[in-house]
């Protein structure tokens, strides 16, 4: 299944992608997609649903996140070995985690604004992998099960927050805007390996990401059981994975980015997004 | 105001602490204290309640976080000069901001367990801030109007995972049970000066931490506005804005946690905590 939230922020109805990529309006099965549809009866119950008996959505409605109730924000640093090189650090032993603010989260296409004063604003196309059911402690083998599906992330960063006024990295993570994810929430049995999915990043057309999930260092099962062992993760709570090589950031000069800019991209078989860059605006 | 929840965990009740000291049951008046009663309007409301009037509740209950809903738990690091100095770091030019996992959030005097092999487990006394309304790019001057409260916050932390798995603090500092929050939210007008509070902790009755918020190299009015620039800030999130000198990183040798150790510990005006600590429980 392809899940997806759809309709004006903070007013988003259920839907779900049917095999022809039409929308269709899932509110008559459940009220929203959150963390009390995620785990395994839930999910059970959306998938024995016939798309083709569910409404039509006319138009082209915003997509928000797939998900509402993240309770946290879960990200993974320097997860590819060539992302971590030009980014001039060493290749981690074990993963690095940190956190974004949940209210940067907002839809795929949605506009990210720099922050006031910002010069080093950058992009970061990620898998994310959002938990279905409480874990806690989970060993690899067991991890992927408490995976409810998984999703595109934009982490997007302020590179001079993060890592001139550090020494941790938050302060450039959780921006508001910082957190475009989505369109879909595609549940693992549409993958057949969520290792081997092609990732691909454009800023005005021009590519500047190209990865798969074949590179990352630590695997997502490895992620959810590494993270498991220091935090509990909820129903609706997103790990994202960490980012192939290309950010601005890596280049020589480092470019980033700059009202009126557009970002495309998107992961294989999970879909695709687009953010305009904005300027700040206060309110 | 002293606002506290009390009851069993996931079933806690609103209540007050009366000028006697007597808790007294607020569930007439709120259905909880959380993110809806923390704006001006919502504080105006239970400012206007005569505790007298409410009911007295017997016994001796459990305190859970006074706040819930609690959206995002930041942390501010290294912000008191000799606890900077104890840990070996330099003082820090600008506010270091890193994230507690909401999941580490429990009551006041609830026990605090040892992460599964953990030998580094740490106390850290913390003053807590409370928002009660959205703060975005507020002023300095501006910025104490959005607090909602203040409460004794425990920052625990596994320094092996803080600083030696790092180079981010998010591993060390969100684990389960590691935020002990409460037992009151105290609204601003029962402070004199929130930046003249005595803090202090004991580990078995032994002095450990000795200080007072004036000697916080950012003050709470600062840490609210500089947080409010790197993210939004919402009603029911939490700022804690740093220890005092006297935690076991900092003792030579360092001296950590072990199960059956007791921590009490108080802020000035704010209440006191308990935590027994515990070891690593599956489940």
């Amino acid at each position: 299944m392809k899940l997806v939230r759809y309709g004006n922020p903070g007013r988003e109805k259920p839907g779900l992608i049917d095999l022809d990529g039409k929308l269709r309006d899932l509110s008559s099965v459940v009220p929203d997609i959150g963390p009390a549809q995620l785990g395994s009866i839930g999910m059970a119950r959306l998938h024995k649903v016939n798309p083709a008996k569910l409404p039509l959505v006319r138009g082209k409605p915003r997509f928000g996140c797939p998900v509402t109730g993240v309770g946290k924000f879960v990200a993974i640093g320097l997860n590819f070995a060539d992302h971590a090189a030009e980014s001039g650090a060493p290749i981690p032993k074990e993963p690095i985690v940190f956190m974004k603010a949940t209210t940067c989260i907002q839809g795929p296409n949605d506009a990210v604004m720099l922050p006031r004063g910002s010069t080093k604003t950058d992009w970061e196309v990620e898998l994310g992998v959002v938990i279905g059911t409480t874990a806690r402690y989970v060993a690899k083998k067991d991890a992927l099960a408490h995976v409810a599906g998984y999703c595109v992330v934009n982490d997007v960063s302020e590179r001079e927050y993060q890592l001139e006024r550090g020494p941790q990295w938050d302060k450039g993570k959780g921006c508001d805007t910082f957190g475009p994810i989505g369109p879909w929430l595609v549940t693992p049995d549409e993958l057949e390996n969520v290792q081997r999915l092609d990732m691909w990043l454009d800023v005005n057309g021009q590519r500047m990401q190209t990865g798969n999930t074949r590179t990352m260092i630590f695997d997502a099962a490895k992620l959810v059981s590494y993270v498991s062992h220091f935090m509990t993760l909820m129903p609706g709570d997103v790990i994202t994975t960490g980012t192939p090589p290309g950010v601005g950031l890596g280049m020589k000069p480092p470019r980033y980015l700059k009202k009126g800019d557009v970002m495309t991209l998107g992961i294989q078989g999970l879909g695709e997004q687009r953010q305009e860059v904005v300027a700040f605006k206060a309110g």
